[in-house]
This record gives structure tokens, C-alpha cells and sequence, in this order.
């Protein structure tokens, strides 16, 4: 293990730069805080450059025979890597994963993500879409960024788990459309109780941005626009939770 | 309206003090940021003490027919009062409501909440309570503030359209027993699917805290435990989004 004790190491500064999307998508790479992630990533057999460790952790013993460089920095550095206000003492340097191509297969099981901003809501949407056992995630242009240190932390690890994709909707939509995958916008108006699509077979679900919902554009490629009953006096409700029940809705019948 | 130029301003520094649980328990009072949660503080009925502007802000003029005293600040004092990045140049001073008391009717549906700790998240399930048509929800002890600043932005006015109530929740359980509805606690273990419950009439619905879940005192108290199928890899679903599929599951058959 390594040691780095001085601010203007230049792996160090390096690393910071990570917290930028700018230096991570010139890169290829993002910083995984934690435990947990990092399990996850390995779990997955996603590649780790290298692992910073704080002075004195106690890091897994199965860890260390994975093949990747490992650093010790003092707290007051790892505090500086962190982005979180209690860094937990450890932190990974890890490339962005290949995606397949040709993802879109005959029934299966999609949702295109049009523009959501928040890195909370999109990590959380991409839990929920683990979770629901979808075959694969689409994140439209105006979306946040996947490798956004929060939405990495708000997946729990569900971007390792199943494909996730940057690409553009229309296209998407046109792929599942020669599939026979019924694509189902959300929407406030003009739009079928979710209640009544329940029974399909194979979906691409479209959720929008939190304030302006689905392009009008993506919309009009849809085969049905679906929308979740209120009961209440909420005039609607937080994308997230949105996702999460309308993609258990359509999957009643599944065992 | 009375103007307000200096940061020693007595009345200034008091609402500032708002930000702090305890004095907003103290005085029964909290802080409103924004047109839209204002309006909805209006149209329910909620008292607001004062309302404070932006200089230059215009504000709609049905609102000063209202009895509330208007106070203006400059930028730099907005700033000091309001909780988040951007204010939006309008906040007020909201008395908190009071609550029905014996809430708990025969048939009704109401959301148990123990221990969920982040705001965001509380607000978001008391937005979803409301959209999902709820009679009540009540807050366990260790659960976030209802009158924190984020936990009133996240619930997006839905505080104003339902009773949410602090409670003790073992007895609220007691009193839903009485009246013939069912308990339902979330779980994860020794739990029936979500679907094989959804046919009950009035419910009321335990959800628990982030990491640990429902306690085991409210959960050997329900009448049943339940939990959403996972189909991927995902561990869990974060709180406020698994609230949302159990609540709109549970009433599928609502119109």
C-alpha cells in the first residue's frame, strides 16, 4: 500500500477531478464511495483503478486479491476526496462499465428516462428499476449524469446490476416499437388509468423530467400514455415514487 | 408594509430562529419558502403570522386581502432566512395546525410512519399519502420533523390537505384494531406479497425507518406483515418509493 500525504500529490489532484463530469467522462472513470459500493462493483466484476483507503481502515481480506493499486491517505485528505459530509473512510477510482448493444429483445422490460435532473431522483428511479427486474435503463439527453457521486450513492449499488444507458429516446423507442413493445408515456392528460395497461407483456415505460413530465415529441411516439389515479389533493407526485408504482403495476402478474 | 434594513432587527432574528426544531416547537410556528406552499397554506385555512418579501417581489393580490402583517427585506436578509439556494423571494411565518382528535373511522386507510429519518423522504410519503387519497398519517417517535424546512418543501403543500399527526403508535394501532381495520406492517422476512393483500377494505400501513425497517414491538402488534416482490438484484427499495407501490397496491380497486 502507498501512501499519499501532501495535497499536491499528483494522483491526488487528480482524483478531485473526478468530481466533475467533465474530467469523468474524459476519463471513462467515477469515484465510488464506501463499502458497499465497492463490494457491489467487484460483486459485478466492474474494473477498480484504484482503492483509497483512510489511515487505519480495515479493509476485507478478499479484497486485496483483486488487482488494483491501494493507497492510504490521512482524514483530512480523504475528507477532501469525499463528497459526502462523513466520508466512510473508503473510496475507488472505477471505470465506467461497457454497455451491450442491441439491448431491446422481444418482451422485455424497459424504461427511458426523459430528462429527470435530480442525481437523487435518478439513482432512486434506477434502484426502483433493479428492484422491479427491468432488462435495462435509458437515460435521455437532459438527464442527470449516472456517475454524479449522489446518484451513484442513491442506486445502493443497482448501476452494477443491470445495463444503463446514455441514448436517444426516439431511437429507443423505434426499436421497441419493431419489437412489439408497447411504449407507454407518462402523462397528466389525456391518459389511460394505469390500472387498464396492466396486462402487457414486455414494456418501455417513459418518466420525465420532474417539472415539465414527457416531451410532447416522445409522447406522440408512444403507443398509450398511462397515468397513476390521485385520490387526494395532490396534484401529483414525485417521480420516483411514480416510477415505483407504475412499474409494479405492470408487473402484477409476475412471479 | 413594514420594511426591515438591518440584520439586528429583532423580529428578523426571530423568525431566523425557526430554523431550529426546538423553537419551532416552542412557539408553534414554522417557516413557509415560496408562492406555491404559501398558497396552499392559504386555501387550507392554515393562520400565517407574517409574510415576508423581497423588496420589489409582487406579490398576487388576492393574498393581501389576507390578515397576515407584510413585512419587505433586502436580498442579502432573504437570504439569511431562507433555507435553501435559490429563495425565492417570498416566506412566511405559518401557526401549526391543529389536528382532529380520534381520527381513527371505521374503513379508513392510514400510513403509520416509524422512524423515517431524512426529510426529503418523510415529505415525500406525506405528498404520497395524500395523492394515494389517505384519511391520516401519523408520526412515530424518531421520525423526521414534519416542520423542518425540507420536509415541508418535499411534501409540496400535502401537509395542508391531510391530518399528520404525532403519535404514539402503538396506540393508534390499538385504536385501528378496535375498529376492525387491518394492520399491515412492511417487511422483509416472514412477510405475504404485497398482492395477495390488496383486496382489504380501510387499512392501515406501517412503514419503517431507512436501515432498520418497522420495529418488531409495532410489527408482532399488526395483523399481518407484507412485503413487494423483488425481481432483480436490488436489496430493498428506498421508503419512499416502496410507501408508494404498498399504498396505490393496497387500492387497486378504488375508483
Amino acid at each position: 500500500m502507498k501512501h499519499i500525504e501532501s495535497e499536491s500529490n499528483a494522483s491526488l489532484k487528480q482524483w478531485k477531478k473526478l468530481h466533475s463530469r467533465k474530467e469523468r467522462e474524459k476519463t471513462g472513470t467515477f469515484l465510488l464511495e464506501g463499502p458497499h459500493l465497492i463490494e457491489e462493483a467487484i460483486h459485478s466484476g466492474a474494473k477498480l483503478q484504484h482503492v483509497i483507503v483512510e489511515e487505519n481502515y480495515q479493509m476485507k481480506d478478499e479484497w486485496l486479491k483483486e488487482r488494483f493499486s491501494l493507497w492510504s491517505v490521512p482524514a483530512k485528505l480523504m475528507k477532501q476526496l469525499s463528497e459526502t459530509e462523513k466520508p466512510q473512510g473508503i473510496l475507488a477510482v472505477c471505470e465506467m462499465m461497457d454497455q451491450p448493444e442491441d439491448l431491446i429483445k422481444p418482451k422485455g422490460r424497459y424504461l427511458l428516462i426523459d430528462g429527470v435532473q435530480d442525481p437523487g431522483n435518478l439513482g432512486t428511479i434506477i434502484r426502483t428499476a433493479d428492484s422491479a427486474g427491468l432488462d435495462g435503463v435509458f437515460l435521455g439527453e437532459g438527464t442527470a449524469d449516472l456517475y454524479n457521486g449522489k446518484t451513484v450513492r442513491s442506486t445502493q449499488g443497482s448501476l452494477f446490476h443491470l445495463p444503463v444507458v446514455k441514448a436517444d429516446l426516439l431511437q429507443i423507442i423505434g426499436q421497441c416499437k419493431e419489437q412489439d413493445i408497447p411504449v407507454l408515456s407518462t402523462s397528466l392528460q389525456e391518459a389511460v388509468d394505469m390500472r387498464r395497461a396492466s396486462e402487457v407483456e414486455g414494456f418501455a415505460l417513459i418518466v420525465g423530467n420532474e417539472g415539465a413530465g414527457v416531451q410532447e415529441t416522445l409522447q406522440k411516439e408512444s403507443t398509450m400514455n398511462v397515468k397513476i389515479p390521485i385520490f387526494g389533493q395532490a396534484e401529483s407526485l414525485n417521480v420516483s415514487v411514480a416510477t415505483g408504482i407504475l412499474l409494479y403495476e405492470l408487473q402484477r402478474n409476475r412471479s
